[in-house]
């Protein structure tokens, strides 16, 4: 007798106030036997501690540890090579799982699309398992709403952008933005404040960190003396578009 | 003896489908005394439909009803001062409730600060009222979930563009997007269509109609040989980056 395939779920967990999971992203965590969730080693992780009050006591926990995170350039071939065999790592502990029978609820921080490490898991079981996934509210839509600043008016562009990006591209990309998101700061916060600086939308932008969680940070990107900034905080600069 | 004036919340009902509230989003609207929405004349509307089995029977309902769609341009000062009129007058309606003592949960499809019609009762209400703005799910989350289709991947740039621009602007806008989603179609599609021809991004387009919600249409923009699309309809181009 053999048994039926376990189905993988990606749980968009939101921008991290534990309220701010929707309703089927609970329903599903509630009742899955096994959850899996990235951290870095010797941490519990982000997304661990937005879902633990909605994690059932009995389930199975699967942890995915990173083997580097900012340590080495993404450039550097070395770099993609041991990222590639974590994700490699990662889907095979997750199949073992379903193949068992069992359903994994994978956590995901903020929207599993976007910018998601899940997705690296998605792509290489999709062809072997069902999948179901369940989109989240971004971390830059929490951000926005904590810095009370409505993003996008009428006809305004929004351009979101990783702060990895080189100093040229990004100041490229922002000159002429209607509205922006620059997200990753972390290390790259003082190219970003840069690149704001010449793109000429220092005087609009916000910096946030931590949005929607404990000690969260809303300021002036201005008024922002220091340049240390979590890999998740973020720099909105709201659009001005058509307001009737 | 003076009653306090009640708050406003703007509740992001997420991109369709009722389950994708967050719990924050559904612990608000059950307690909420008043219940104000958009809508066309003569229709329910689409908020108050995905809102419907998470309101309380006991509440009072408000409806907030649009003078006009999209039958004036909006470029036409006409259609500015009609639709600055509605929002005004709709701001006095939801006051009258606030000033009362009464709660008031305003309604918004998808995210609030996000293209939404409540950040035009946010500005006129904002400095009088204290207002609690609940983030949600973006329709183009939405969209690209029901797609199976990651958006953004390392470094690459997403460009979110209304379809009511130019169609010259859309496709300098789409030229280069390593992703973009172009909202707002509608009598807009065909516009839209030619620029992601001309843009060189046809064959990674995707063609999204009530993403998550029963009746959903997903299918590659190539395949849609109508023109019709409602005004919340979507085209999403994923984007190529990094995937190690």
């Amino acid at each position: 007798m053999s048994i039926a395939n376990g189905q993988l779920y990606g749980i968009g967990l939101g921008p991290g106030d534990p309220e701010l999971l929707t309703v089927k992203a609970v329903r599903l965590l509630q009742a899955a036997p096994v959850v899996a969730y990235f951290a870095k080693s010797g941490r519990r992780g982000n997304a661990r501690t937005i879902a633990d009050r909605w994690i059932s006591e009995h389930c199975e926990e699967v942890q995915l540890l990173y083997p580097i995170t900012t340590e080495i350039p993404f450039e550097d071939p070395a770099y993609v090579a041991r990222i590639a065999g974590f994700y490699e790592d990662s889907a095979k502990a997750i199949a073992s799982h379903l193949e068992r029978g069992s359903d994994v609820a994978l956590l995901c921080e903020g929207d599993p699309f976007f910018y998601g490490s899940f997705m690296h898991i998605y792509v290489r079981l999709r062809a072997r398992f069902a999948v179901t996934v369940v989109p989240g509210v971004t971390g830059m839509s929490g951000c926005w709403t904590t810095a009370g600043a409505p993003i996008t008016w009428g006809d305004d562009v929004l351009t979101v952008l990783p702060g990895t990006l080189p100093e040229a591209i990004l100041t490229e990309r922002l000159t002429g933005s209607d509205a922006a998101v620059v997200m990753k700061l972390g290390r790259n916060f003082l190219k970003v404040r840069n690149a704001i600086l010449a793109a000429g939308l220092m005087e609009r932008a916000i910096y946030v960190e931590r949005g929607t969680m404990t000690r969260e940070i809303v300021m002036p990107l201005r008024d922002k003396i220091n340049s240390e900034a979590p890999y998740f905080a973020m720099v909105l600069v709201p659009g001005n578009g058509r307001r009737p």
